[in-house]
């Protein structure tokens, strides 16, 4: 069995938020979008069904927890969750804050126009208010 | 408390499946994509962490249940699972069968031009050997 590594492309576009106890979080690095990736740190899952069942239940708090903290933290009017994978195989899950009037609303935010990248420093910033408010170690620890 | 109702939206744009433990399976009367919903059978929710815990474990079960069904039915090659509700504000999880070369592929499908309704009797067909797989009782039976 190999050991889980974060998928290149995941890497790329997004900066660690901290380790939950299954999950990888991450940040996209997309400014237009409040947009939290979580990728449950087991080797080659591709769907939530490959998952066991006691780490989907725990992925499933792991959503719900980070949906939560983020609603509150951006004050977003909707949250997005979903697993596609259909360009990057590595099981993820994204949760994405959307408010009306955002750059896609009302609609999905995949493929709708280019990641806008934050300010230096922003994305970090953002970063560790949503690890504080999940009562994380600070990112630097993480995957 | 007020009682369940399915959102007539969603009503009408699915046939009934059956009913799972928590969920209404509906199945979308789209045959571009074999494309499930899931829908909690609890009043006026609209996130998946204003579920109980219980209730969230219980959809995850559902959930990777009915995909892996779905995957298995169809050969699809990936499966998308997705709790958006930017327009549709009642909980519901579609859980769609990818496959490489389909209508949207690799892209994800919401808002990717227009449904194609089946053929006469196609979808109940469907949604009958869904039901069959997933071990339901006859849909007719169903929300």
């Amino acid at each position: 069995m190999s050991a889980f590594a974060l998928d290149t492309r995941l890497a790329a576009d997004t900066i660690p938020v901290g380790n939950l106890d299954l999950s990888a979080l991450r940040l996209m690095t997309d400014q237009r979008f409040p947009w939290t990736v979580l990728v449950p740190r087991r080797a080659a899952i591709r769907e939530l069904f490959e998952l066991t069942r006691a780490d989907r239940a725990l992925l499933m708090d792991e959503i719900a927890g980070v949906s939560e903290a983020l609603a509150r933290l951006t004050g977003a009017h909707k949250m997005n969750v979903a697993a596609l994978g259909n360009q990057v195989a590595q099981l993820h899950v994204h949760i994405v804050a959307r408010t009306e009037g955002d750059a896609a609303w009302p609609n999905a935010i995949w493929g709708k126009g280019a990641p806008e990248p934050y300010p230096p420093g922003k994305a970090e910033a953002f970063a560790a208010a949503l690890a504080k408010a999940l009562n994380l170690a600070p990112n630097a620890n993480s995957l």
